[in-house]
């Protein structure tokens, strides 16, 4: 469930996310993992695309979802993110997806990632010191919430 | 080139669209296009998702698509898109792709979409008539433009 | 690990599938388990859109990957499916993705499916016999390993 | 309409591939055309992973897709391909989508490729000598027919 630093992030379903049963289907919600994942982060002050050019990147390790309720074309969705746990390498963002007129949770989400040597070797590094500041005051952090709508920010995120 | 009314849609490039060349996969500007189309038709008071509730609905005749400089990861995408041309169960929407930062035309596309019966025989039938004046009203307007962030309103029209 | 009657599914990495890491995608891995699982359940008997025609259908639950190994354009890949565990109304399939020629195990994962009631309340109803019966023999097996490209059979499975 | 030497690439519909309307996503059938285009260029003795690696690359610079009827979860799915068209730095693929079962067309496409100086300035450089020798003896061919399933060679196309 949701705890310290919660980013919500919006976004709209797309019709090529539906599937032939009429609902998005299951491997486009670690699509939309991605998305808020990518604006929880900048919203910590971590660019990722910068930092890859730095030669800084980090892997998806492990990645989970429990599906509740279906997710239905045009449907505006909201995601909470937050930290779920810290590693020496490797950080856990929870997420929950959220019918964004209804407020009913649709599915809950996890992925581990892990920091890699992206220039040299590939093997796990230490996550760098800024990065792990910025996610343990996420993690402490008393409940504040940030949002953010896909490509503008609308709350405290900002997209750029 | 846009004409009448064109109506820009604002996207953000996710991880997920781009391919090993490190620029976004070719198929996905067809599904960016889709994410106009919707939104332009919803600016012309047509909701899909209702429509297709009703009966009514379109289904893709025809995707060109010309790529002229590549997108990246996390930038900002404007879509601008337009009525090209209409028929009689048919009609042409216009696109072009921008990068939001630098103005810079990144793809020009066309798709042909044509109202079928969707639930007898999947035959076309005549656009129907609140459609196409829309249609005519936007392909004859004198250039205004309206503006949507994917998700939320931040112009004339309303995702709602 | 795999158990029971272990089905190979093969694959080779599309373009579409990487991403600017230069590797898969993580979300794809959850595509290719459909595959495999489409794949699987036909070895068992089990047609997945005939069964949905006539109102048989599940959803998917739970899924999850934990990711070993890159994967790139134009590999060859086999995934290994069997039956993890049997539930009332679900049933859990592993995955093990492989590289088809070093045979380094790239990823492993879980999905959980549940039965639904497609044409009705969308409730979970009790597996149907002849699916429960098909698994439980899939599961009990001494195991024997059936094979299968995508689109062709090249072992035991036969694709129509 | 298909000419000169026809490469045949098989594949099954995944269900990620459909939409809400039951059907196929129209953005997918470029997948589908990447599919037949790496296969094709593969027949012709041209390895576009190893390719890229020697900095030899192309992008694309056109694509065009005719939807005439649409196709479904789990069905087979032939696309013939062919050369249509040779420039200095571009050549144009012809494809052909036809349901494997009942032989019907399904769509008719096209996309042009620009090889590009991938190490350098990405400026269009002439067709490698090789590729465009072998380009236009396949174009120039009396008609012959080869074949492949997505992952595994099952005519005269070998996948390594």
């Amino acid at each position: 469930m949701p705890k310290g630093l919660v980013v919500e992030t919006e976004l709209r379903v797309r019709f090529a996310e539906t599937d032939a049963q009429g609902v998005v289907y299951y491997a486009h919600y670690f699509v939309w993992f991605e998305v808020a994942r990518v604006n929880f982060l900048r919203t910590l002050g971590f660019n990722y695309s910068e930092a890859e050019k730095a030669g800084i990147g980090f892997v998806i390790a492990e990645a989970y979802c429990r599906y509740l309720a279906p997710a239905h074309f045009d449907e505006l969705i909201k995601i909470k993110t937050w930290v779920e746990d810290i590693g020496r390498s490797s950080f856990t963002l929870g997420y929950e997806v959220i019918n964004g007129e209804t407020d009913q949770t649709l599915a809950l989400g996890k992925t581990t990632q892990v920091f890699l040597d992206m220039k040299g070797t590939r093997k796990p590094i230490p996550i760098p010191a800024p990065v792990r500041e910025a996610l343990e005051k996420a993690r402490d952090s008393g409940g504040e919430t940030g949002g953010n709508v896909e490509g503008r920010a609308v709350g405290k995120a900002s997209p750029h």
